[in-house]
């Protein structure tokens, strides 16, 4: 006998499927929720149970979102003519982050990658292009992720855009703030250089 | 805004109080729950309220049992004249995982910490000396961690013991398998020493 009985270790199988967790952690996690009387399982439960029940992704952008439209699409304050395109939800949680972004978001679901079968036709290019055409939209700022995949989708974003002349950006690359120059990897300092601006 | 909306940022708030997840697994584990359609949310939740209601502690050693006796107590197999003495029911695993051992144990529910707030009386050590005074045993093997806390339990214990007069052995403290004797602390090679062995 080297598992638990029944369901304690089914639970911490189920907890052994979710991301980032190894069978170590399921179990610690496991026995903190049965030794721990303030721990309140029947909220965790409803939570997860609601969250797949009520949580939807927003119509126009793909964001997550309770309602049709979620809270960013439905804001009357943000500028609806400057388009962040993301790849996950996260990514717009992350743009949120630096209060420098006062337009609308385009979630992709993703980003291109041959060797996990994903292509174009797989993530929400389709709605970008419809909601382009149909919009007034002044810049789309390309905001993939900065490595192999998100470089192919803002490629390939880059060229299809090009076909209906609206302005588009891609986020720079470069040394973080905060940094050692010597500790960089050399396709980042050589992006730095590329991307370097006059300064007088 | 830099959170979700309700619900969502609720989820990943409540995955954040589990031991061992940050801010940024339970963000990452809410998104696979949300994306992943394969995964069985129902499930969890399920386990998660049948685990809290369903499993108890056993009467006679105080591991994790559906019944009134865990699996382990109610196996005739075992030898119930050794009891080894650990300090939580993960203990019970990684012992059983060894398979060296044929006998029963005791679960004592932590180890004594005085900074912690936790004296013997926090501790399942009267139900401990209730069993060994009722039974027949051979040999108590104190399991408990080898650290200043677990150390302090079993010193505590094997002195309380001596008044019974039941055979009480420590588990050996030594350089762990595998490793390179330059790398280990100088408390673990002190005992190494403490502990060596005569081979001839």
């Amino acid at each position: 006998m080297a598992m638990y009985e029944g369901i304690v270790q089914d639970l911490i199988d189920e907890f052994g499927r979710l991301p980032g967790i190894g069978p170590k952690s399921a179990q610690r996690i496991t026995f903190h929720i049965l030794q721990t009387q303030s721990f309140d399982v029947d909220r965790l439960a409803e939570l997860l149970v609601a969250v797949r029940e009520r949580v939807k992704f927003c119509s126009q952008c793909g964001n997550v979102s309770e309602e049709e439209l979620c809270a960013i699409c439905r804001d009357p304050r943000r500028d609806p003519s400057l388009i962040c395109v993301v790849e996950e939800p996260k990514d717009v949680l992350a743009v949120e982050r630096t209060r420098q972004f006062r337009g609308l978001y385009h979630v992709l679901g993703g980003a291109i990658s041959p060797i996990d079968g994903i292509g174009p036709d797989d993530l929400n290019i389709a709605s970008l292009m419809q909601r382009l055409s149909s919009s007034d939209v002044s810049e789309v700022i390309l905001a993939t992720d900065p490595n192999l995949e998100g470089e192919a989708t803002a490629a390939y974003l880059s060229r299809l855009l090009k076909t209906i002349e609206v302005p588009v950006s891609r986020l720079a690359s470069g040394l973080p703030v905060g940094g050692d120059l010597e500790f960089a990897d050399e396709v980042t300092l050589g992006r730095a250089f590329e991307g370097r601006q006059t300064l007088n």
